[in-house]
């Protein structure tokens, strides 16, 4: 009976101090009443519009996009079309991409420049450092299917600009004496549109720029990039940052000590 | 100049006929001006209140937490508080929880079931399966530094509701013949207060509980939590999926073939 007056005390005062938006069902034990203790959301909140819900449930989406919640996904949701153009031509995209090169850069002035030569960050190219927002824009921001054949057409105007936050973030590194690779999914066809692009939009100087040779097709990006990270480490390399959108530049084997995962709710890549 | 007049026609199409609310800044390639190619945001979206700053900031915030972007933090920034205490309590935490729940459910529903008793799942507890939301509600949902004396003192009231959804998603891939694995940071002198309260809340039967024994002390929850996967793994056991709320329940080594991130924007576990 203690136990009970208890919780039935905390309850009260949670449920009437604290203004709570959800109460603790039941307040007894569950020795005395069969329902379990749940955390509940009590009608309180209004029944929201058909676009609050629309928001919420997109908002949902990108937070498992993000957090690698999704399993392999193809397109956007249809619903979410609206949602992810107005995100990515919009504030949120940038103060994110702002935030996630602030990250890196606290991360990178941590470390230690041993002087050897052998400090080392790796970059993804595109939606990373280039931004193909351009050409998503006329192809519904990631509603519609990819298309190789049309991407491989706008990859080779090599007009792809720099993503403004992952220049200054480049430069920065590339100041503090890291070796930059550039580690992209891009074939090796692409080798010099992909350079031509890459000194349009700023990103003079590199030391290796790592593309997808014949050996490599058909292989995951996680694959393909964990391998490369590998050979990088067995050069003696110590791979302290990596900055991608996809998480298959992040993660598999040979991962960095840090990794930053660069937002992108257009496309997946496995 | 063939090339710039093509720059041109592409920007002029870009700005007029979709009314983007960015612009591909210089439209001539950097030989021809020293400007790079940068995505840039016009001065045609209006300045934001100080409201909408902070709603962007702390979005930015929260979604560098869930993508694991973020060094070890403390606390929750000062002015993020009251947003992380309207999303815990509001529907979007519920919308997340659900969603991950809903993904979880699908990828096992994928999982061929062997029959040899082998097949696994891993949960976390603390807002995994129990939430301690009450316990934040008095403490500033993660603004105050973290008191592990109080929040012993809350552990053993045993009085953790359950999140619906996962105690929904628990009971679903049970049904579906998993082994269920409880991988806390919990001490095992809270060993019998977690039964109560994962009783009292609803969870009634598993597999396993394991919590960290004297020999676990100091090791960060990443450490700890992969030498447990690991041992489950050498018992044979094939962990088919991982739901945790922090990314050191998930990372490390023997991870699962599919892990789950919960949303937790009210602390940080190493």
């Amino acid at each position: 009976m203690k136990f009970v007056l208890i919780l039935s005390l905390i309850a009260l005062f949670l449920c009437s101090h604290l203004s709570l938006s959800f109460s603790i069902d039941p307040i007894e034990p569950s020795n005395l009443l069969p329902r379990p203790l749940i955390l509940q959301y009590t009608s309180s909140i209004e029944e929201p519009s058909d676009s609050t819900l629309t928001q919420l449930r997109c908002d949902s989406w990108r937070f498992a996009v993000e957090a690698n919640n999704l399993a392999p996904w193809r397109v956007v949701p249809t619903e979410c079309g609206p949602y992810v153009r107005d995100y990515v031509t919009g504030l949120p995209y940038k103060f994110d991409l702002e935030m996630v090169a602030r990250e890196s850069l606290n991360h990178a002035r941590t470390v230690e420049i041993k002087g050897d030569g052998m400090d080392a960050w790796i970059f993804d190219i595109d939606e990373t450092l280039l931004s193909n927002l351009p050409y998503y824009t006329s192809h519904g921001y990631g509603l519609e299917l990819f298309n190789a054949h049309e991407f491989d057409i706008w990859v080779e105007k090599a007009i792809a600009p720099a993503i403004e936050s992952s220049l200054i973030l480049y430069e920065e590194v590339r100041a503090l004496g890291f070796k930059i690779f550039l580690l992209t999914g891009r074939s090796e066809g692409h080798n010099n549109v992909t350079i031509e692009n890459l000194k349009r939009a700023g990103f003079l100087h590199w030391d290796k720029l790592i593309l997808r040779g014949p050996n490599d097709k058909g292989k995951t990006a996680t694959t393909y990039k964990s391998e490369k990270r590998r050979e990088i480490e067995e050069e003696g390399y110590r791979i302290h940052g990596n900055s991608g959108d996809q998480w298959s530049d992040l993660l598999g084997y040979s991962v960095s000590s840090r990794s930053f995962k660069l937002p992108n709710p257009m496309y997946f890549i496995p």
